[in-house]
């Protein structure tokens, strides 16, 4: 699984809430209730050693667990799952690595014991994605940290509900969202930074990745979410690296959300020819559209092509572009194209014409010595050689960790969560509406307005 | 300008309706009056010689000369343009292509006196954009046939006013949408129509040309635009070869738009930095955004990313993409990936995963053996010799001068022109409500949903 960025296989932890629970059940933006306040500014109580649980021991746990071993003062020091034998595989793979072999809790009240310890920082989740608010509500409740997989919730109601438990328990839930700390998307935000593409006007994202053979043969909790739903399922991978580049939550903030799909055709299709007549999965219908389309403004004014398609035969794609007055980064492959150019020098000028040489895009491989981010410089190396997604799932556990350890703010945190989970409910709520734009709530509450840190 | 796509200079020759003029202003449908037909299936009376009468006698014009030189039984008789110079410059250049030298028409009264000539059965209309329809419906109504530069009309009502004077005076107004005829668009064409892509569900393009020196310097009815507008100025050279590839108007129609702007700060920047302080273009406010983005639905539900961007450093680009259950084709370069491939063989399968060397693009020369379009096969090295915008010019000429020599119905037609024109008005409609979704009137009136032909 490390070469597939679905963050968890088919473990069912807990019960599953109702995945058609109406996005719209509440009202975009909601007070503070008494009692809780913001954890914008919380740091981590720091630490020689960060204790970690593990909730969910199925192969993206795994995963995980390979990316987390060379990443210092980390100890898993307790496993639950409710299957037997799925929990002691993933405590014998730690054990494997030269760790401490960690408890190990199954059975149906696993969860329960791995919360009730008193001796666990940290509690990573990695389970199908109804149960992810859930649990983290349950771990934050316990006095844990949280880091959760993506996305972090898929209704309205539980994006709230994340915010809510983080401000009352004063813990933290970070949202696993390793893309942020892919090579090239570092590469974009210290071109961002710099300010060499100027002043920000539009990113594009998307989340374009085959997952038929696993949807229909692996995954039937997956699955069911093309039963259940027409909305980009799977938003965060995109949305993530622009809301970096944007600062979103840190000077801006999604406002507003329009969707669209496309015939929905791909999965079914791919479905009759492999599974035979009378399998029950012939009997499935899919309602999630092969491609959703989204555009999405920010309080700046900036727009946002969001997309998401996973039932058909195209290369794997998160698009990953961002533009500014001075030039534009895009993706797949890397490649740049900048007016006031820093480092090749000269200046474009704006007399564009068709066939111009000078107005083609230029391979990022000039631009690495400026650009490389320091996170790529220091830790490249490692990060490559962990393997998880080219680096990415290591980078995201050692900087979850050293924050933790630094007695830091985490680069990410709930409010990022709820944002970015965001536009799975909302795409939902526009397309069954007949495309109509939809508010994003405001779930920092105001403090969007402020420039505070994120990922350094 | 023959390395430029855009359509004229600053020619302005008759007075300009109001760009201003409220979209919104008629309902989306209606119905036809009595006494006019549809055109769809309306045949150009055979003749083995086309008399033109030319419009406008700027820059765009002489190019569109250059590439109707080598057309056969094209015979240019006249030209207008209310300055002398120019129309006297235009004729020149068409006697010194060894052409018979048309009589020329200058001053207030030209286009009144060309049009008045009964030995003319094509204009060809070459203006500022305001003026399009106003001279398009004169000329159909002085009995003519009308080839009409890009975009057709820019507002709904004008739009209307082009369906109802062809239906009316029984005269075709070809839009010459030259980029319905580039050669990776024709390409595309011809994988689509041989079920490569399977079956058709989503499609990206775009306007992306830097044109700020241009619309500062030399062109100031077209920068007008910007100050009047805030939408897609120029949506037909993406949207026309998609329309094709879906059968816009031949099975399939728009219905519905949604769009959204960036900031807006290129055009305002590069005149601030390039223009001293007390000229009057100082004073101007542009509002159109850097960049718009618009979703597009169509009757069989696909989904289209329609996109315009013109005031800042970025390479030209169309996108041109289209997917289908099967597969996918993409432009800026060229480059395609198939499920069940009819050239390479094999089936990929469904395995989707990041890396996996079969999952990436390919080059499309392996293909243009099976999928180049007869057009460039038999007429691609006069039209790259033409010159225009790498033969396209050529190419829409040729195919209009070949109906009408043969007697057969256009490959585009009014209600074209109208439905790839309507993104214009309906995007600024969308983004002054809130980005609100609007309604595509139904230009065919029910006729849409009859697969006739298009280009061949």
């Amino acid at each position: 699984m490390t070469h597939d960025l679905d963050p968890i296989d088919q473990t069912a932890v807990t019960s599953t809430p109702d995945p058609n629970a109406d996005p719209a059940s509440t009202p975009a933006d909601r007070s503070r209730p008494v009692g809780q306040a913001s954890v914008a500014d919380l740091a981590f109580e720091p630490r020689r050693q960060v204790r970690i649980g593990l909730i969910g021991a199925g192969g993206r746990q795994g995963g995980l667990m390979s990316s987390l071993a060379p990443v210092p003062g980390a100890e898993v020091v307790a496993v639950a799952d409710p299957r037997t034998e799925a929990a002691t595989e993933l405590s014998g793979l730690i054990a494997h690595q030269g760790k401490p072999r960690p408890d190990t809790y199954a059975g149906a009240d696993a969860v329960d014991r791995l919360l009730a310890r008193d001796d666990i920082d940290l509690v990573l989740i990695a389970t199908p994605w109804p149960t992810h608010t859930p649990l983290a509500v349950r771990a934050m409740r316990a006095g844990k940290h949280v880091g959760l997989e993506v996305p972090a919730a898929i209704t309205i109601d539980e994006c709230w509900e994340l915010v809510d438990t983080s401000e009352q328990t004063q813990r933290h839930c970070v949202m696993l969202e390793n893309c942020c700390y892919g090579r090239t998307e570092l590469f974009a935000l210290q071109l961002v930074r710099a300010g060499a593409l100027g002043e920000l006007l539009h990113a594009e994202c998307s989340y374009t990745h085959d997952l038929r053979a696993m949807l229909i043969n692996d995954q039937p909790w997956r699955r069911q979410m093309h039963i259940d739903h027409d909305r980009n399922l799977y938003p965060t991978h995109g949305l993530g690296p622009v809301a970096s580049y944007f600062g979103i939550n840190r000077g801006d903030r999604f406002t507003k959300i329009v969707s669209m799909g496309s015939p929905n055709i791909g999965l079914r299709q791919w479905r009759d020819a492999n599974v035979p007549a009378g399998d029950p999965r012939r009997d499935e219908v899919y309602q999630c559209a092969d491609i959703n389309t989204s555009l999405i403004q920010t309080a700046a004014g900036r727009s946002i092509v969001l997309q998401h398609q996973v039932v058909g035969p195209r290369p794997y794609d998160r698009r990953n572009q961002v533009v500014g007055t001075n030039g534009i980064f895009t993706d797949y492959p890397p490649r740049i194209f900048l007016e006031h150019d820093p480092v090749l020098g000269g200046i474009y000028g704006g007399q564009g014409a068709i066939d111009a040489p000078e107005e083609d895009y230029r391979d990022i491989d000039e631009y690495l010595p400026a650009f490389e981010h320091p996170l790529w410089r220091q830790e490249g190396d490692r990060a490559v050689a962990s393997g998880g997604h080219g680096g990415m799932d290591y980078l995201v556990l050692l900087r979850l960790i050293q924050t933790m350890r630094d007695g830091t703010v985490p680069d990410m945190d709930v409010y990022d969560a709820a944002a970015w989970s965001a536009p799975g409910p909302l795409s939902e709520l526009s397309v069954s509406n007949g495309n109509a734009p939809v508010e994003f709530g405001d779930f920092t509450r105001g403090d969007w307005k402020r420039n505070r840190p994120g990922i350094p």
